[in-house]
């Protein structure tokens, strides 16, 4: 056990604190990182307030994590004290069903282990990453290659991993139209991704205020969904759209965009129910879906890729005792793109 | 030109009558069938009674239609006088765009030309099936295999592909789980060929009262859905559910009966919006479809397959003069499991 700084929100909604909790000993398989970066997920504000339900207080957010390896159990093979590691999401699963068996941990049948707000096997609460450092089993570690910094990278363990799943699985590629619904910190990842996949890469966001942002991270077209015309010039254009936005859309109006087989996929969503003709799922053969984060063995792969075509996040780097002035910030989708904590100054 | 006997509809509501339409004369490209017989279909009594809109009066119902050839123009090839042929839901479309091109003339993007209630090529409407005789153009006839008789076939042309092609799409078969959300005529052809394609079928439906049926049909297992333990039992099991019925129905409670990455494909639908929460997708990776009918090939491929299988419809052969009645039967959900007039009674 080790006592390290972080930053906690003591209470639904109280802004965060600085504080200090308690990591377990490095076990057999356990990797102890040196957190160097922790990016702000616009879930780690959710959770804080209590949105979500089932809240553990204190809260530790963060879940999009990079340093360096200075402890490793005598179990561990696959990392070195050195290494530049990340941990995203997830930091166990029963690692029996069917679905962890087939890689896809995000969707584990029993539940995987929260980074932060979830409880661990032993029964403890687990910490995210606003700290300074964090014990996790090798298993839920992925390297970062050297092609990436350690703080350009930390935002694609959640931020990255949650678009490339979905526009891998629905064969985002060359020849495909895809759509980017919303340019916040998953958005532009999904633009620079699906860019480097070889789709055709059109944003829609509310207004045309980031257009010049937009082309340059990769999108090929910028339209704002404020137009209404914007809706009848693309009409069953795109074979995927992707929405990144947790706003409540009209879905008539999106699955419209659609060719014929076209998905409409979510990784972004509202609390409230939405409401949909099903008729314009059965005109076109149209699907609406959904994605969670990725699999441990995808995101890894998603970072090789990204390391391979310099894929890393646009950031703004921030000391610690400016996170809950980020958080504000973040509300009011006033980032480009993503906000990273330098842990250095937890 | 040849004037023929037919059932209509006068105007949205009122009940059917005898008449007599106008046919076109047989074109280069036409087939002339003396229809057998003609299936009732749920959405017949949609559009006779105005609730879809765009409805043109007098109104002469049926897009299930089996015959026999009587006259082909002189460049038709693929048929002969006395062949046994069907006509489903569509006469004709634009034949030219890239759906049409990819035998996928459901999703036509000019719209494909309705048996009727529609309006064909030359500005004149569609009437369909409850009729002695039609004229259609040879590419959208299809050829009545022998293993099948023509009343058993009729239903097939609508409710036969309307179910083979999604269970098809989303590859029902052997190792696949599929549920039918209820068992009308619909319901009752796609156990039917579920079962056939070598899937484990389960029967969903509001009671139990047509379970004999159901198994007889070849579903493996059958559940109420009005006990709201078959939500619990069932939780995460299918990989595909197929819904049959208009209702409108708990989204996310069916959602969550499917494996991850199951589809809950829908062939019918409620005329107004649906709800769900859209983390019922994110969680597991599902999606929410529909379908349409199926294209012409695919039409005769069921056909063949239905053929080859024994599958024919489980019908009620009525006199045209007991259309209404069978009409209120249908909205009663009283009929085993689809209505077909004997043609020689109109």
């Amino acid at each position: 056990m080790s006592t390290v700084a972080a930053y906690a929100a003591p209470s639904a909604g109280a802004p965060l604190e600085r504080t200090t909790i308690e990591r377990r000993p490095v076990g057999e398989h356990d990797v102890q990182i040196e957190i160097k970066y922790a990016g702000i997920c616009h879930s780690d504000i959710h959770q804080a307030r209590g949105e979500w339900g089932n809240q553990i207080f204190p809260m530790v957010p963060g879940h999009e994590i990079a340093g360096v390896v200075t402890a490793t159990g005598p179990g561990v093979t696959r990392f070195a004290v050195g290494d530049r590691v990340g941990v995203g999401c997830m930091v166990d699963s029963c690692r029996e069903c069917e679905n962890c068996r087939a890689g896809l941990e995000q969707y584990c049948l029993k539940g995987f282990v929260d980074t932060y707000n979830g409880i661990d096997r032993a029964g403890n609460p687990t910490y995210g990453g606003y700290s300074t450092h964090i014990v996790v089993d090798e298993n839920f570690v992925l390297r970062i290659p050297d092609g990436l910094s350690l703080q350009e990278a930390a935002p694609l363990l959640c931020a990255g991993i949650t678009t490339y799943s979905p526009l891998r699985h629905w064969n985002a590629g060359p020849g495909k139209r895809v759509a980017v619904v919303g340019l916040g910190g998953l958005g532009h990842m999904a633009v620079k991704i699906a860019h480097a996949l070889g789709a055709e890469v059109t944003v829609l966001s509310q207004t045309l205020r980031k257009k010049d942002d937009g082309l340059k991270l990769g999108a090929d077209h910028y339209h704002a969904t404020g137009d209404p015309a914007t809706f009848e010039q693309l009409a069953g254009r795109f074979d995927l759209l992707l929405c990144t936005v947790s706003a409540r859309l009209d879905l008539d109006a999106y699955l419209g965009l659609l060719k014929t087989d076209g998905v409409l996929a979510n990784v972004g969503a509202p609390e409230e129910p939405v409401s949909l003709n099903v008729f314009s799922l059965i005109f076109g053969r149209r699907s609406l879906a959904g994605s969670a984060i990725g699999g441990i063995a995808e995101t890894q792969e998603m970072l090789d890729f990204c390391a391979e075509h310099g894929l890393g996040a646009e950031i703004e780097l921030i000391r610690a005792d400016q996170i809950n002035e980020a958080w504000e910030r973040v509300l009011n989708s006033d980032v480009r793109y993503r906000f990273v904590i330098d842990a250095a100054t937890i």
